[in-house]
């Protein structure tokens, strides 16, 4: 498998656009085949979700996407899902498609009445721009973003042809559990929509749930994976595999890049938790670390107090036992052993440590020797900015 | 029941004394009596709570404490352990007493040995000055202190004649899960030990464990209550559950402390949760509200954003329904009602709503209208200072 260049518009057989005013930002993809999406778990959900899953769990099948920034069009009663409806009506209008086979989403704040008219008003100029060109995918993945500074879209080619492509946006409120921020998702390989569920499933779970900014589960999350079947490549089984593995590898650079731009963030921060006796375990424990304010703002500070790596640990419900815990940070190509079999280790060295603390991506391995099961999570640190960003959001 | 002066000392057969340097605080409080206690259920356990729990549950019986800040003797191996004992020998042979009746407290950096030779040359000067006036306590209550500001300690006396004391020290790493922070309570009733380990567990269930700070659990969490029998009152049946409240009184006290002194803290969140199909969902929904970066950030700022106060409910686990939430914030007299059975409610206004958040105690009460159990949960906002403090502690 090889990135490619293009994003979603790299995948055969789709086309989009986007558009951002200081108001809302409006994207538009078109892609038709079957589809799959895994959503919030938060019980408060947005209309938005309500719709999509409805439509993605009757029909398993897509036509086309519209999503708005900065309104959530969450927590709006009844008028918020008419709202969610009267956006797939306007595009399914528009593109001559069923409005049972347009799936929307929405970003921003909570508890406000969408204004739909200002996206009527919208639409027709991101659907002038639509297009399959890499600007398209770029147009898109922009119109998404909130708080978010960095553009996020990945796109692979598999040795055997099938493209892969994505965007994604998430910056703050972000604890995915289940779903995920927002990420659209294409492939051309020609597969049902249960092969795409399956797959959809097992590489958010490795994934996007990983990823913890602040511990806040939007009630907006939502992933979709539609295949256009346009590469005309249909995976025997042992393909299917691969085509697992090339989801998980969009999605985990996507992930990386939802961490990296986590609000405020200056440093990205990845916990790797082996020897655990379950698989649970290492998720547990490697999501209380990236969770761990105090780790978080140590990080921020370069400060080397790895006691609170191991005491998030020890509080995250994993089994384990202190005597049998190995620690190490790695960055910048060096990694200093901390801890050794609940010892200190002898080859521990403070001053590398505060090197290895001063690179902008940290890798923090802990070891429970419980069994063989293993985790990563990401994560970013806690800075003045994250404070300020989220002490402002809405005024 | 009324609040009375003098903190741990106000109760009689307590004498206390503490001294702070630079390095190192060191306290000592002597009070022979049936004793409970309840210890951090991190799986990472410091020194001094092993050695503590020890004696309490084989013991159930205490004469003296010994406790340091600026080194939490966590993470620290054998010697740790070593350390901790050679604590409470040192104490026990000054005082006569046996060592198995003296326990140990710690509180500060994790993962450093404890200069044991520094502890020694500071007792006997803190004996020296051991006593039962009102500054003995607060000599006791401010020697372990560590990021904390405020001195925090509580004393009542019950109508019939019952004295119970308290102090506790607790800024950062709060999460407490199932004993917290440090907390010395004594009383003067009579009662044995298992009638103080029956009403401590209840008391901190709805009073420290209900504090967040940052949702990280500590390695040295731990209250201990211990009785003096010395006011020769033997609580009746009745006078037992009066007992309880006032010890729930003194915690909820000391718990409010803790979480109003919050590292960097600005305001005091209170988050009431009333409604509920459950105790648990109560609890869990209003621990979510207080530990929800976002709407810390959102107090922080004075930002009416109500919008993350019901997504972190909604992802807290607590069964719900939007459709049947009300939610209104309160503080300086005034009240709002923001939502009314999952609308947003006719008398809502936002200038009231930022007025109130300009107070420095705002209660935010969510009615879920599913049942009739509800909880309260403290907790306080997130700030610049509170990144500052814990991206500097060590170095």
């Amino acid at each position: 498998m090889k990135q490619i260049e293009g994003g979603i518009c790299a995948v055969r057989g789709v086309s989009a656009n986007g558009i951002k005013t200081e108001k809302m930002g409006l994207a538009v993809i078109v892609a038709e085949g079957p589809a799959a999406g895994v959503f919030t778990k938060n019980k408060v959900v947005a209309a938005p979700v309500t719709l999509s899953k409805g439509i993605i769990e009757t029909k398993h099948h897509l036509s086309a996407l519209i999503v708005n920034s900065g309104n959530a069009n969450a927590f709006t009663g009844d008028d918020g899902f008419l709202d969610a409806v009267e956006m797939a009506t306007m595009l399914a209008r528009e593109l001559d498609v069923k409005p049972e086979t347009v799936a929307v989403a929405s970003t921003g704040v909570i508890g406000r009445r969408l204004d739909v008219s200002l996206i009527r008003e919208l639409l027709p100029e991101v659907l002038k721009g639509l297009g399959s060109s890499p600007e398209c995918s770029r147009e898109a993945a922009k119109a998404i973003m909130t708080t978010d500074k960095a553009i996020k879209e990945v796109a692979i080619e598999m040795d055997c042809g099938i493209r892969i492509g994505a965007i994604a946006k998430g910056s703050g409120m972000i604890c995915p559990n289940m779903g995920t921020m927002l990420c659209f998702a294409y492939t051309d390989a020609k597969v049902p929509a249960d092969v795409l569920d399956a797959a959809l499933k097992i590489a958010v779970d490795k994934t996007f749930n990983m990823v913890v900014v602040d511990g806040d589960t939007s009630t907006n999350d939502m992933v979709l994976l539609t295949s256009t079947c346009k590469s005309g490549i249909k995976p025997c089984m042992d393909c299917l595999d691969d085509f697992e593995e090339g989801l998980i590898y969009v999605f985990t650079e996507l992930a990386k890049k939802i961490a990296k731009d986590g609000e405020g963030a200056t440093k990205l921060i990845e916990a790797r938790v082996v020897g655990a006796k379950t698989q649970e375990d290492a998720k547990c424990a490697a999501k209380a670390i990236v969770r761990s304010p105090l780790v978080k703002s140590a990080i921020f500070g370069e400060d080397p107090n790895w006691g609170r790596v191991v005491a998030a640990a020890g509080y995250s419900g994993a089994e384990l036992e202190q005597e049998r815990l190995s620690l190490s940070f790695s960055g910048g190509g060096s990694e200093v052993e901390i801890i050794k079999s609940g010892e200190i280790s002898s080859s521990y060295d403070l001053e590398l440590l505060k090197r290895i603390m001063a690179n902008d991506e940290i890798v923090i391995t802990l070891d429970l020797s419980m069994g063989n099961e293993q985790a990563t999570a990401w994560g970013c640190d806690l800075t003045y900015d994250y404070v300020r960003i989220n002490a402002e959001y809405t005024t």
